[in-house]
């Protein structure tokens, strides 16, 4: 039996993480083999990556095409060393952002070409693509204030961007769901971590079964 | 008056190192204010990548699409913060390795379509090319000998590869001299450092003369 490849997408503060670890935590109590995951990251290469991308450590600012390209790195590694063996040996792999990440950051954020982001997303997934994307849909006010909370102020390059480029981070994500209904799915980000749960846990069942065979 | 971009090209232990300090001097006795830089690197960032490059930390091993990204991440920063820069300021920019060791290592050698490492590339640079590059022609046997040498038996990443890589490097280079010729000089890197100084020199004088206003 083909492994299932989840993908959890959404903006800072969003709740991706806390419903990661609890639909693993249900996932494996069912008996699944479950992978839990991130980008950028998810390999020694990629965290590595992850370093780079969230530390400006020169002060000398990233250009929006390295920033691109290392994201693209990043997940290269990531599609080749972990995830496409783990779905070929039948596991479930659970990833907290995917490409959909690139195409609504740098894409719309960052105003590069989309049909650039698209070939080298392309380039970087090959064939490995998501069979379920959970977008947690929440306004970035909401979000924004849980990230200061949580981090006690200190915020890193990507949260410190202005409120505008959130917004425009929503609005592109919301585009990307309309634009593909089969593969997304867009959650209310502001109801209670326990009936989002319990929303994700249906959603992901209904997959499992669909997949499963007769 | 705008400034000139030189990039120099050629496999393991050509010599590359070695002309381009001799040309820098060369030049800044002449008057001129030379960049002197290489890839992966030339940057904080680009050094970053550079070391991540050379070093399996973890052992994993990296897939060539990552490899070939980090590349051109590398690149794409290089160019929008020294090299683009360096040339609008009338400096004379000399560059140890650009897109051609690209086109080369990852296309020919690692056997990537060659469309995909172009797009990728010409993403990377945007409008900034090299008005001159001087690949360092030699037989791999004979460059691979220095690199031993000089290193007391320390390889990288790159230099353990198996000497038929180096022999398709060599012929992928010659490739895209042949290809474009009116950028390229090929020079063959087994006469002495002074001939070949010399000879560089004569080629980056008429170089500067033809690019000079009357």
């Amino acid at each position: 039996m083909a492994g299932l490849f989840i993908t959890f997408e959404g903006g800072e503060g969003c709740g991706k993480s806390t419903q990661i670890a609890a639909l693993q935590q249900r996932l494996s109590a069912a008996g699944h083999t479950v992978v839990q995951t991130r980008e950028p990251g998810g390999t020694s290469l990629g965290e590595a990556i992850r370093h780079l991308l969230q530390h400006d450590a020169a002060g000398e600012g990233m250009s929006p095409e390295a920033e691109l390209l290392l994201f693209a790195a990043s997940r290269a590694q990531h599609v080749r060393q972990l995830i496409a063996p783990a779905i070929t040996a039948g596991q479930i792999v659970l990833c907290d952002r995917f490409l959909d990440s690139t195409t609504v950051y740098q894409g719309v954020a960052r105003a590069i070409d989309s049909v650039k982001v698209d070939n080298i997303n392309q380039f970087a997934i090959g064939s490995t693509r998501p069979d379920l994307t959970l977008l947690i849909d929440l306004p970035p006010e909401i979000g924004l204030a849980r990230v200061h909370k949580r981090s006690d102020g200190q915020l890193d390059r990507m949260e410190q961007e202005a409120i505008e480029f959130f917004q425009a981070v929503r609005q592109g994500y919301l585009a990307l769901a309309a634009a593909e209904p089969q593969r997304f799915h867009v959650l209310d980000g502001s109801q209670s971590i326990q009936s989002l749960q319990d929303e994700i846990w249906e959603l992901v069942q209904n997959k499992l079964s669909a997949s499963a065979p007769l």
